[in-house]
Order: structure tokens, then C-alpha cells, then sequence
């Protein structure tokens, strides 16, 4: 491929569009005519508050959000999430919190100092293979959290939970802007931007007009209260400026597509993925089938011996990043919504290979 | 000047050296020969942790730092660390804060929450024009908070104040590695890249082993925890890995001079600004004499009216970034370590032309 480019699987940071690459080589140098590159040129001026309200609103079109909500974007990652949304929302009041593995536990950990957590369903007992399709909310709860993918486990929610009256917070990091859903039923969605949205550093929390309202209620300090940022048009200090360049332009690269189509290619490329890890005991997917990510698909090999021979193959070939996550250990291939075609195709190529050398 | 860059003096994001802007365009799409660009690879592949290792060495090199400190790179600008570093440090005890402007009343209000904040010294009545030479430390204060160049006043440190037993925690956001200074001196250095190590989004922490020793007795949540960060050898989560590339990048740049040699030349050219602003009535540079800043000159004009005429006028010529602080107006010339000389020259030039014309 240009530039010596291999097929990268990574979890995250991950593949991003060649095209977005390409731009911002253009503009480091110098930013839109204004003889000052990307990261040197003032957050404050025109040219880069521009590109910042235009990040904003990109966000929204694409995630289909009103107007009414706020778009942030902040850094720390989704970890520093896990401690704003209860200390903005919760104030010692209930919340719910599913837990579909490793991130969803962290969350709760953080979430205890605010008030009472709840945990309706854990998949822990069956090895976060599957997503819940209902549990028994806790009545009055504030917010019910989840975790709309799991990187680690490769499993997805295929629907938006039904909290009732409560706020629904979603950790969307690793499937932001996919496909569509209807995300004017979460009041807070937050990711960080290293695997749908450009590089690492930046996270993006778009907030409903009722948990903005909760917010400005908490006793967070300053740069933990979401208020601060809102009264501050998303800039009470210096934010990630090339990050939010990226960003904006990796989406723009998403909303020139469609969402749609875009779904439809990552529906399409993980179906036939799944599709040959069923097609024979050589392979052990993971994840059960309602619940399988279109975005990281793990799998075993029924002979684990055989696994790390797979990824140096693999690697040999050109294909990076297909090692599991070390918690879990076995084969992972995240496919992301900027991994080419030609990548999906050059991994379906390679495994049957392997297979029907192996198998 | 090439790629049709003109002359930056913005006080942050700001000027990066050009060799390493066009070290990372090669790099984006192809890190190190790995098929991989800096943005989509893998914070644990062992690529980056060698470039993550690079640079923490790198940073105690520079700033000449014993082997028992430890670096961080964390996100969320000098802004988290208003925060951080009471919460890890007071656990109820006292400490004192100098306060030479917006950024020292900032931290101070932060601190609030901790334990009992002293202010010993405080510009505030005299228009933050000088920084102090001594003050009387509160008895038994855990450390004392120094912010060592101000931005917005045009004032810097020009010592390490001594603080006895006390920790020193400084705030070297905008003077970092501008100059060799006694760093082993203090216990907390921090600083946001976004003036003298890279682009915005990247937060250096360099901590004493006493420092370390205290901050894990604090009950910090989890990512405020210095604790966390340096038991999981800084990627605890997913750093911003592109400001570290840049930030090592950046520092190799400033090593391969000589930090001696870069200090004598932010010297020298600070002094003939100052010496020209000081050389007739038409200008009035705002900070005392014993104070002044090498990285940030801040001055008036004798006639208000002219500024704004100025910054048109040198925006015209090709001069950017002239504008002082939106809280004090005025005007602003910040020329850190990557300023070339010939931007400096340039504003010389045009600043005696201006005075020639309109004297």
C-alpha cells in the first residue's frame, strides 16, 4: 500500500483515513493559509475557533443529536469519565451500572466515592461473552451506565437500553458514529477519539440539557465540573488543538459517506469474518451470537498452540495488531470504521489460508 | 519563509522547530519503517514504549534531573494540575502559594479544598510587574507552589526561591527547558507542551522521590492519583502518543544544541527587545527590570491608540501573535525556544520602523 502502509488491526490507537493523513501533512506546516501550522497556532484565534465550532456541529449531525445538546471536547480519556459522570450527575443519589466487562468495572469503582452503585447484571460469571437484552433497574436511580462495546471481550449492545425515567449515560469509545443509533436517548455519551475518531487525547462528551442541568448542581472542582467547560464554550484551557483538527476531519471523511453506508460496509465485513470463524471447529469465536461486535471480533484457536504461530504469520504477511487484549489472551481483529476494504479481505485471505494449511 | 510560514510570536500553542515538523510529516503515515503511522500504533507496542521511554530519559537529561525522579506524561494542561497537586501532596497541611498572577490565584483556588493555603506574596497590587526575591514562609507548610514565568505579566523567576524543608512545586508551564536551572531543587515540576516541548494536550510531571513517597498517602481517585500513573510506568491509559513523540522530538532538538546554547540565545534576544522598548518613551515595558521575562515581553504603547494600528500593521508585514492577554491588552511578543532568530530580527525591525514613522 502507499507509503509502506501494512493492514493494521490495532484495538486503538488505530487505522485512520489516508486521506485525513494526507491533509493534515498539508496543514502542519501551515493551517489554512494563515503561515501557522496546525499546532502552532493559537486555540483563541478565528481560524482555530472555527474549526473548533465546526467539530462541534459535525459531532451532533452525525450522531443525529439535537441541538439542545452540548458537544466537549476534553482530554484524560474515557477513564477520566469514569470519575466526572457521578461526580457531575450522581451526588449521592443511586445510579445503575452494567457490567459487560473491564471498562464497565472501572467505572464502577470510580463511581462508589458519589453514592450508591448498583450492578443489575454482570456477565462476569460467563466470561463477558454476551450483552444483556433487560435487567431490573434500580428504582430512583440517577442514571443507568453501560458500555455500548466491549474492545476486550468483542461484544456489542445491538439496541439502546430502556432505563425508564432514569439519565442514560454510554461509554461509546470503541463504536462512536459506526451506525446509526438513536443517541438522543443517552443524556451523556462520551469516547475517547482513538479508535472511531482520530488519535489519542482527545475525548469527546456530548451532554442532554437535563444532565448539563444535574451537572451544575455537583461540587466537582473546577476542571472536572462539566459546567466549567460549557460556560466556557469548550475552552476553559488549552485543548487538544490537532487532536480536534483530526477529529473533525475524520468525520467529515464519515458524514461524506453516509453513516449509513458506512455501517453497512462494518456490518458486512464482520458478518463474513464471523461467518468463517463459524464455519469450522478450528476456530472458537468468542462472543455469543446476539452479541457480537462489528468492531473487535475475538476468537480462539481450538489448538491455542497454534495462536501465536497465527499472529507472527500474520505479521510476516502484513497483518498487525491481531493479538488479544493480555487480560484475555487469543486472537482480536478490531475493524474500524477507517480499516480499508483491502484490509478486511486481506485477513479473511490469510485465515482461511492458515486453516487450510493447519486445519 | 518556507511552506509560507510567517513570523509566530502566539503565546501558546506556539512556534515548534521546523525539522521536527518535517520529521513528523514522514511520520504519520509510516512510523520507524513499522507499515504503522504515529497515530494509529499501538501504545503498547514496543515501538512506542521505546519512543515513550525515550523521552522520559530525554526530559531528565535535559532539565538534568537525577535517575530518582520520576516523568509523567499525563493530559488536561497545567489546569488538572492546579488540582492534582494538592490532592496528592497536602492531605490537610499547610502550604503556600506566591502569587504573581492569574495562573498562581488559579492554582490557589484549587488548592482551597486540600488543606490551609497561605499567600506570603502577592503582585496583585502592583499589576503583577515583578516577581519576589523573599518572603516569609508559613512554618511547617508541606511546599510551596511558584509559577516561574507568567505569560500574561511578562514576569519570570530569575532564581529558585529557597524554601527550607518545605517540598517546591513549580509550575514551569512557559519557561521550561529555556534555560539550565537547579530543577533537582524542586519536587513537582509541571508544565503544559504547548510553549517550549510541543503541541497542546500533553502534560509533563517530573516528581521527587519525596514527592512520590507523599502523593501515595493521598486518597485521590484513581486518575488523579500520581500513584496510579507511575506504578503503571506512566500508561495507565492511552497517552496522547503523538504530543510524546513530538515532545521527545522536540527536546532531542534543544539537546543536540545544548541547553546552554539555546539559553544564551533566548537571552540575547529578549535583551534587545527590552533594550529597544526601554530606548525611547514611545514604548512602556510593563515588567519591573530584576523580573522580566526571556520568553514573553510584554510593553504598551505611550499612545494607546496606536496598538491596535501595531498588530494590523505587523500582521501585515508578515508578524503574528502580537496581541498582549485578552485580561490585560497591550501587546506581547513571546519567542520561546523555537522562535527562529529571524523572526526575531524581523520584529526588531519593524518595531524601530514603527517608532521611526510614527515617534
Amino acid at each position: 500500500m502507499s507509503h509502506g502502509r501494512i493492514h493494521n488491526f490495532s484495538a486503538g490507537p488505530a487505522v485512520l483515513p489516508l486521506p485525513v493523513l494526507e491533509e493534515l501533512r498539508e496543514t502542519l506546516p501551515n493551517l489554512e493559509g494563515t503561515g501557522v501550522g496546525l499546532m502552532e497556532i493559537s486555540h483563541r484565534s478565528s481560524t482555530f475557533v472555527d474549526i473548533f465550532e465546526r467539530a462541534r456541529e459535525r459531532v451532533k449531525r452525525v450522531l443525529g443529536l439535537p441541538d439542545s445538546y452540548t458537544v466537549l471536547f476534553l482530554q484524560g480519556g474515557a477513564s477520566s469519565q469514569f470519575l466526572m459522570v457521578p461526580w457531575n450527575l450522581l451526588h449521592g443519589g443511586a445510579c445503575d451500572y452494567i457490567d459487560t466487562g473491564v471498562w464497565s468495572t472501572k467505572a464502577v469503582k470510580e463511581a462508589g466515592r458519589f453514592g450508591e452503585v448498583h450492578v443489575p447484571w454482570s456477565g462476569k460469571s460467563t466470561e463477558y461473552l454476551e450483552t444483556p437484552s433487560s435487567w431490573s433497574s434500580t428504582p430512583g436511580a440517577v442514571y443507568t451506565h453501560y458500555t455500548s462495546n466491549n474492545t476486550i471481550y468483542g461484544t456489542q449492545f445491538h439496541h439502546v437500553p430502556d432505563v425508564g425515567d432514569a439519565m442514560l449515560v454510554c461509554d461509546a469509545s470503541s463504536d462512536i458514529a459506526s451506525r446509526p443509533q438513536p443517541y438522543e436517548e443517552m443524556d451523556v455519551i462520551y469516547a475517547g477519539a482513538q479508535k472511531n475518531l482520530g488519535p489519542a487525547g482527545v475525548t469527546l462528551i456530548a451532554l442532554s440539557e437535563r444532565a448539563l442541568a444535574r451537572a451544575r448542581a455537583s461540587d466537582a472542582p473546577t476542571m472536572l465540573a462539566y459546567a466549567t467547560h460549557v460556560d466556557k464554550k469548550g475552552m476553559f484551557n488549552t485543548p487538544n488543538t490537532l487532536g480536534i483538527w483530526v477529529l473533525e476531519r475524520v468525520l467529515a471523511w464519515v458524514e461524506e459517506q453516509g453513516l449509513d453506508a458506512v455501517a453497512a460496509r462494518n456490518k458486512s465485513r464482520s458478518d463474513r469474518l464471523y461467518e468463517l470463524l463459524d464455519g469450522s471447529d478450528f476456530w472458537l469465536p468468542h462472543a455469543s451470537s446476539d452479541s457480537r461486535s462489528q468492531m473487535n471480533i475475538t476468537w480462539r484457536l481450538a489448538d491455542a498452540a497454534l495462536e501465536p504461530v497465527l499472529i507472527q504469520e500474520a505479521l510476516d504477511a502484513g497483518l498487525s495488531g491481531l493479538k488479544g487484549h493480555r487480560s484475555v489472551g487469543g486472537l482480536r481483529a478490531s475493524m474500524y470504521n477507517a480499516l480499508p476494504d483491502a484490509s478486511a479481505d486481506a485477513l479473511l485471505s490469510f485465515l482461511q489460508e492458515f486453516e487450510r494449511a493447519r486445519g
